[in-house]
């Protein structure tokens, strides 16, 4: 099972990955989305499973006929912007390796078991994550999704058929929902949490409630040398206001807030900027902190903007509620992922998973993998060897107990 | 005269124009430049001058054979981006229609006249604004500039050589310099001087020193939602900080300054920063003041990356010193470009521009022809039919008095 998952990983590593930098660019129905995508059905195929893709994207890889109570696991291949190797692809490979390991040890499943690939969790290129879970769940509608854009305006329709699909089809698929009696994805650890303890593997208590923002702030565009101070409307300005805010708010609400997005119009160094457009990301213990988050930079992003004649305007581009993921799966999940005879760590985390848009539908487990650094979206995003194939056995021992009435 | 300016700003209007916001992309070596140097060749060469390309690409028309004592005038046409149609434009067309007006009224000059095009006078795409003067009168080296850069790497002399041109001879050329008798430019005012004035046109007094600076705060890039603040090293914040920072020293100071340009890395909204670099624009009215400005920027920008452990550096780009027009050549130019029995207005300008870089070795003034709103640097930059006429007999006026001897 562990030469199975090195020989996946060998495989995909490569696809869409620069070489300058060493991050990865895996963007939605790019040419390197159809790389990973590739690589995902040559590598089910080839294990002998029946690969399908459902109405929005989303690949299917199926072990026993398509029907009700199929245990399901999987994460995603879309990278965010130079992103590092493991977020998302660990769990696309080790759902694949974790099937053969069953097969190779004689388990025959009482019910059917799928890998999946959940299509733009990232959101890197259309801007609202968990975009293909969030589609066949019904929780974005098929009207809105196919009129995101890129950054060059291309809507998700009109790049899901350039990329070969039929994007007519689009939205919830209660059918495919009803198969699934459970989903648990299987996903490096996006912080520090398990790195300095015994365990290499951990359990997702809960998500935090989170969501992102994008503000708009418009001015006017005029010569950087002569035009006065007093006579500039200059959106840069309650712009930098606005990022700092996030930071002040966020430390008083023991919550995270990020300004990591930013376009300029029109981006040039002796102009006064016309507009300036930014993504807020923030995240929460719960919601309450979080509202209390973003009200405190809408109140100063409002203020800054006024006292400056610029024009503000914030949209929400995705929000999740909290997510606790169900104890009694979770609990089951902890004492077969356990390490040295004790149950693995139950984490709460602040990222957004496939895993939480479909516990709103189907009984959800995560299993963490240990992340020594606790970067993630970084090319240093690392898990240690032995960590990976502990990630990998433990789930394939979840899938096993999940798939077989002897353990019900 | 006025016929001939309107003619020619309606073949050169068109080009290089965003459809969609109006505003000029005319980037050095890029197609729209091309087919703006191909509009000035084939108007000069209808007007019967002489057209050549000087070692640094700067264009030339000449009426007589170049010599010394040559009375120059002309501006550039590169833009910003999404620029005005003036900024530049107004300078080079004028300048051939006043060539047209001499011709027409029968004046026979006693020395050369020419018409310039000087290259990447905005530094949009290589960075350093003026960049075909400083070349021309060695303000910058060759090797300098051979290898500035624009956003995709490639280089001030593969682009050069992409659109044609030899780049291995740049730099420096005094025989042409000396042949310099005088340079008058003709722009449109950048600000509001003019604007609530019964005069229409304008002479410059001084420019401003002023300078560009690139800004550079590299930290870690990061998961947004599970990387805690504490353990950030996120440099949007100490940019942010700058941001504000620039703004207060410039209005301690009395001086402008401007962030207007910024790339962020890897920009993707739930990715913590790896990199931000922006771009300060400052200018004051003396030197001193400048320096007051960039100094307390720097110190924030130091302090706030410090506090985030965040690494700073700042980048001069290019730095121009005051310039004070001669007051003989000035005063002689106000009066010919008076307006209803009084001399034309004397302005300072917080601009840069090519006749800034020349009157460090020419002769040189500039007349400034008044802008209703004072917007510049933005689609909106406009000057009044009648205003350009009165612009471009000012010019004509100038020319005829400094190219014959009888007004010696």
């Amino acid at each position: 099972m562990s030469e199975t998952f090195d020989d996946l990983w060998a495989g995909l590593a490569p696809l869409g990955r620069d070489r300058a930098g060493g991050g990865y660019r895996r963007f939605s129905w790019t040419p390197a989305d159809r790389d990973v995508r590739a690589w995902f059905t040559d590598a089910a195929s080839g294990l002998g499973l029946d690969v399908r893709t459902d109405r929005n994207g989303n690949l299917w890889a199926w072990w026993g006929e398509p029907g009700p109570g199929a245990i399901v696991t999987g994460s995603h291949l879309d990278s965010v912007p130079d992103g590092g190797a493991f977020d998302g692809p660990l769990g696309v490979a080790g759902g694949l390796a974790a099937v053969a390991g069953l097969r190779r040890r004689g388990v025959v499943p009482d019910r059917p078991i799928a890998v999946t690939v959940f299509v733009e969790e990232e959101g890197a290129r259309f801007g609202v994550p968990c975009l293909g879970s969030r589609l066949l769940t019904g929780a974005i509608t098929a009207h809105r999704a196919a009129g995101l854009t890129d950054a060059d305006g291309v809507t998700w329709s009109a790049a899901m058929q350039e990329a070969g699909l039929d994007p007519s089809g689009i939205g919830p698929d209660p059918d495919l929902v009803a198969h699934i009696g459970a989903f648990v994805e299987l996903h490096i650890e996006q912080g520090r949490g398990l790195a300095d303890s015994g365990s290499p593997v951990g359990v997702a208590g809960s998500v935090w409630p989170h969501g992102r923002w994008r503000m708009d702030f418009s001015g006017r565009a005029d010569h950087a040398g002569t035009t006065r101070l007093a006579d500039r409307n200059d959106p840069m300005l309650p712009f930098a206001a606005t990022v700092l805010a996030a930071r002040s708010a966020a430390e008083e609400n023991g919550a995270v807030a990020t300004v990591g997005k930013v376009r300029v119009w029109p981006n040039g160094s002796n102009a006064i900027p016309s507009r300036v457009r930014a993504w807020l990301d923030a995240r929460a213990p719960d919601e309450a902190a979080l509202r209390a988050v973003t009200d405190a930079v809408d109140a100063a992003a409002r203020t800054a903007a006024s006292e400056h004649g610029v024009f503000h305007a914030t949209y929400q581009e995705s929000y999740s509620p909290v997510v606790e993921f169900r104890t009694g799966l979770r609990d089951r999940i902890a004492a077969l992922a356990g390490h040295d005879g004790a149950p693995a760590p139950v984490l709460p985390t602040g990222a957004g998973h496939d895993a939480g848009v479909l516990s709103a539908v189907v009984p959800t487990a995560m299993l963490f993998v240990r992340n020594p650094t606790g970067i993630s979206h970084a090319p240093q995003e690392h898990a240690e060897v032995a960590d990976r194939h502990h990630g990998v056995a433990a789930l394939t021992d979840v899938l096993a107990d999940l798939a077989c009435d002897a353990n019900a």
